[in-house]
């Protein structure tokens, strides 16, 4: 799975360089995008209708830890693209850590990562669902889904 | 009532000119702590307890409308003073004007309205209650209270 | 020329409704794209070369107004798609209104419109090249075009 | 030095919880704070007159990393603390941490970091001036300054 992002002209500092900001941004859609695509695969809603993880699956996954490494500038609208893969796998935890490359020759720019604990509809914590884990990495594997 | 806000780093565009968009998070900054003040002022909450408009005055003022005319620019760090003003009262609308001015010297930078119409806690249409009203004047002409 | 965006998850207030200032975001998108267009069908840039409108019209079409009407709300991962017309033309002006509709039943959310000044290099009033003009009205009467 | 921030209407998810994009707005806003500090320490520039780091100091303070790991939810309208210290220093390089408390009572919400890299004007890299880590050092142990 890949998420195309775009760098837009809200997204710079005074100097006209992107900010470090909007790297986050970045990893935050393609964040929905994997969770969309994950509710999608479960349960195939109706179109119009947007279904939650946490009604599909049972959790939420808030985020516990969020950080970025910077590698390279990118420039106005420069098309990235972002490479979720499941790095760190626990009973009510996980980490995802993101690949942000540029589409027109594959540098990478930026790699992040966001760790999520599981929460029931009651913010309790909860375990990761066997079959969450199993329908995110068959998504993470796949080199065609979740495109946008 | 004037409310300073502060051209932060995030809020440019390529070329390092302050972007359209931050005008209207200026203004949304200044609506914010009109409304704060507003209820503060009916209140008196207790330090750290923060209450809602529409837990206060019954009803809350969703913004059906938002403009913004740009002046001149304004540079990264600057302090702004955004000026409320109550240009527009009907039963169940109203419209403020937010002059933007550079604190350094008091030049105009833009000016901006949002319209809003006033809802109950069910989100229907509701009268704006005149209690409101009064504070809200009373709060819009004075000169010291409400700055941040 | 339709343009497709999405709310995320960085759009909303704290009632869970999409904040006022992100439907500025979706319109400042749809005119980078349209921007982007116009600059790819006058230059043909090699893939992954970026020209700036100014290079290659001379002019560039900073936002001198911009304005919203907000007539319908928008849930988190909602895909809208924003259209935008040719409203007014003058020598140095234009106006692009914008339609935001659902992009599931139709639905127009919000109409908005940026209001623009042509400027060259230095910053100097100027007037809208002919060709620009042409350019940008055949890509906002495309139907295909433009969409991403 | 502590720099004071709001919890603002913009900052939430769709669920109404504090978005965790805007701890690092918090935090880019105390890191300009402190720089804005620094270089009126050293400069004292009149009023209303804004010198940049790297034309005070020969250098500025590109970000190479941020974290944030996030311990408490926040409300909207609440104000936070941001308390800046000064982890690392490197002959080039120096990582800031920021704690993140909420004013009303002290509680711990956040905690973040941003590494730098020291460059100057040709964006080559740096070693950090002397002069500079020692106004940062001061800055950081005054418990008076820096608070806007």
């Amino acid at each position: 799975m890949k998420v195309e992002v775009k760098v837009r002209s809200y997204d710079f500092d005074p100097l006209g360089v992107t900010h470090f900001l909007s790297y986050f941004r970045f990893i935050s859609e393609a964040f929905e995008e994997l969770m969309e695509a994950a509710v999608r695969r479960k349960a195939m809603p109706k179109p119009g209708v947007r279904l939650k993880a946490v009604e599909v699956f049972g959790v939420s996954l808030p985020i516990t830890k969020a950080e970025c490494r910077y590698l390279a500038p990118t420039r106005f609208g420069e098309l990235l693209e972002v490479k979720p893969e499941l790095e760190e796998l626990q009973p009510s935890h996980l980490t995802i850590k993101y690949k942000i490359s540029r589409k027109s020759n594959g540098q990478l720019v930026a790699e992040a990562r966001t760790r999520h604990v599981a929460v029931d509809k009651s913010w309790r914590r909860a375990e990761i669902p066997g079959e969450l884990v199993e329908i995110v990495e068959n998504l993470l594997e796949d080199r065609a889904e979740g495109e946008t």
